[in-house]
């Protein structure tokens, strides 16, 4: 319970506390002490309870949870549109990974706070982030006000940002400790996936999670090519060897899970393993679709993530939930599977949980920190509204979202950005554009 | 060609005059005389040979041609999340069809006018429906100054617009004369399906369509259920149904068309059918997915469609061609089909080709109508850029547009409709969703 009166009350035209349409209470808002919820309510409740608090009110607007990306590349913006359209490794090892190679800790500084920019401004408010110059992503997020879970990728290779691996594990010790009584920022251990990490570098990375008790965020069974690889070189899937190596628990937040099957899907489920559902970028890279539905009956944590804009192309999660609610009804001919609420509850709570963090985001509560947003209702394709999960995944769009609050700070307001100078950022990336296009030849 | 001299210029940091990127044009416009493209250019040119006409000009702008949606029924924006996440037929039968009926002209005219709002907003210029009252769906158009292809839908059964079938071809004959010589209305001979149309009214609205040379738009092998609904009254597939009752040409338009074999589409290929293809509204009822990468490698003229808002739940062409290029990726295993390139001429040229427009509009060309839209680029989701038909269909939003101009008119300007009281009509929506909450019970 936060201690300090109320400072700030954000009221609007409703309130959806969580995913629930059951929820909803109409002319309501809640109050924020400092970076906490302090009440919910009816508008004029929290008015004769805390007359001097900053009022912010939105006649049309729509007070709800901010989204949580559970799982991103975020520099990969300086990317987006770069190659598409291609095959995996085409496009992987032609044209991601040479230009990979020469990225500076400053390109990915600016290419994570133009992410998080965009984010923003598409209702997002947390971000699990796994990539090269870990620390610049971080200096980023905290910059912009962004609540992130940040990691530096390990992978066998000399990697451009720390050099060899032995730099990569004191790289990683050393940001859990300086980040860890960070208000936003949370340290990951990440090893990229079981198809670039060798077993004593998965064992050591998750030994380390273990002892930091940090989450441990990997790319699992993508496609059917890492299953392939994996099989032919360690005799089993992904997830067994991940099982092998010790590596299947509650901490681990795995990506994409696309090729599960029945069985593994229960092992994961029984283990407490998070997934970050990818859609779009499961589809552009036509890696296939996750048996997400399975999942869920299963009672896994699942959660959805962008990934980076280079395969996706975009960061915003409203885009991500419209598609995710969609593709699993055609994947499994059922038009109710995967509904508005569940949907939202992914990119929400789902998220929360993904991440270890629902005691403190993921829905609107007394007590929890104050990561919201609010969305614009007077507008063609939200009038008018009878269900409010429904519009949230299928009708409304990133664009809709006209302020943002993170852990009790406005980060937006009526679209403009207040922690960063968007046009700066927007200059500086025109410029790493055209640098990386030079180094294309 | 005009014989008018230019009265406006529109010029920007780029200009795509097609779906593909070795024609983008850096520093350039184009010059627009009455309703009719005069000039396409470097800016200074235009600037230099057109002194006085009025320009417009955004240093961070993208002009391009208006999106085309070739499938959609307006007047359900009033529907929208009414009802989710059901059986199609529970959707139909339990909520859509005893609300359909108690309709009047005037809710399809507000309900029209609301979506063609949000179609100006999200970059259509022209749009093709299919519905009751049609007569005040294209009195909406006209009010709106949007391209319009309209239909009254016909079917076996007695109509809320028109009564009995009878009148329903009399209505289809005056409006086809009444609209004949209007710049931006153009009237369509609309057979629901085959399900729902008896082989007499099939034949005889066909040959209205041919007496009065006019599109036929119909609904085609949506799913499963259509296919076995028609064969066994019939005896065989709908394709097959049509063909025999001599609606299988140059001037059918086929929504859907989900449930094609092979032999279907080697049949519609060579007889010219045109093809509406509703990605988003196949997705959400569990439809399936159309064949749309084999119908295009056989030369099929191939128009994207955004169906109704209610089961969409919008009717954002950008939101459609995300979805188009990525569902095919996924549902072919191949990550090269559906390319960026091929969708955006889907979303312009296809859909022109779709309508028989294409002498008209789907291009930036001298001696079209000027049918286009400027987008802002200056953004986070749109910086830096590398190839634009990859920004429009993977990153892009409804909400970049800008401007807006058809037949020569500008109909927005910076996101304000110019033609239409956006504030009236989302408080008269409003209303009607109450009216339609309480219709429920």
């Amino acid at each position: 319970m936060p201690s300090l009166l109320p400072d700030l009350l954000v009221t609007g035209r409703y309130l959806l506390p969580s995913s629930s349409q059951d929820g909803l209470m109409e002319h309501a808002g809640l109050a924020v002490a400092g970076d906490t919820i302090a009440a919910l309510g009816p508008t004029d409740r929290l008015l004769g309870l805390y007359p001097n608090a900053r009022h912010i009110h939105e006649p049309h607007g729509l007070i709800m949870p901010g989204l949580i990306n559970t799982h991103t590349h975020a520099a990969m913006s300086c990317f987006r549109g770069l190659a598409d359209d291609m095959p995996l490794m085409t496009w992987l090892q032609d044209h991601i990974f040479p230009i990979e190679a020469k990225l500076t800790g400053e390109v990915v500084y600016q290419s994570s706070l133009l992410s998080i920019a965009e984010m923003i401004k598409s209702g997002t408010t947390s971000f699990c982030d796994m990539y090269l110059f870990a620390e610049d992503v971080a200096r980023a997020a905290a910059t912009a006000g962004m609540r992130g879970w940040i990691g530096e990728v390990l992978y066998d290779f000399p990697s451009p940002s720390y050099g060899e691996l032995e730099n990569g594990f004191t790289l990683v010790r050393e940001m859990v400790e300086r980040y860890r009584r960070h208000p936003l920022i949370t340290v990951t251990c990440d090893p990229h996936s079981v198809y670039t990490c060798s077993p004593s570098l998965l064992k050591r990375l998750g030994r380390m999670a273990e002892e930091q008790d940090t989450l441990c965020h990997i790319h699992l069974s993508e496609n059917q090519a890492e299953v392939d690889t994996c099989r032919s070189v360690y005799g089993c899937s992904p997830v067994m060897h991940l099982q092998q190596m010790g590596l299947l628990h509650e901490r681990t937040l795995a990506a994409h899970c696309v090729m599960l099957d029945d069985e593994e899907i229960e092992l994961m489920a029984g283990q407490g393993v998070k997934v970050a559902h990818c859609v779009e970028s499961n589809m552009k890279l036509a890696s296939g679709t996750a048996p997400v539905v399975k999942m869920l009956a299963r009672g896994m944590a699942v959660s959805l993530g962008t990934d980076g804009s280079a395969s996706n192309n975009d960061v915003d999660m409203f885009a991500e939930m419209n598609s995710a609610a969609k593709v699993h009804k055609v994947a499994c001919m059922d038009s109710t599977v995967m509904s508005a609420e569940t949907t939202l509850h992914a990119a929400t709570m789902g998220g929360a949980m993904a991440l270890g963090a629902q005691d403190r985001i993921g829905s609107l509560a007394v007590g929890k920190k104050a990561d919201m947003i609010v969305l614009d209702l007077h507008q063609p394709h939200l009038t008018p509204m009878y269900n409010v999960p429904s519009h949230l995944v299928y009708a409304a769009r990133g664009a809709d979202v006209i302020h943002s609050f993170i852990n009790g700070r406005q980060v937006m307001q009526n679209r403009r950005l207040l922690t960063l100078d968007e046009n700066d950022i927007l200059a500086r990336m025109s410029e790493i554009g055209r640098h990386i296009r030079d180094l294309r030849g």
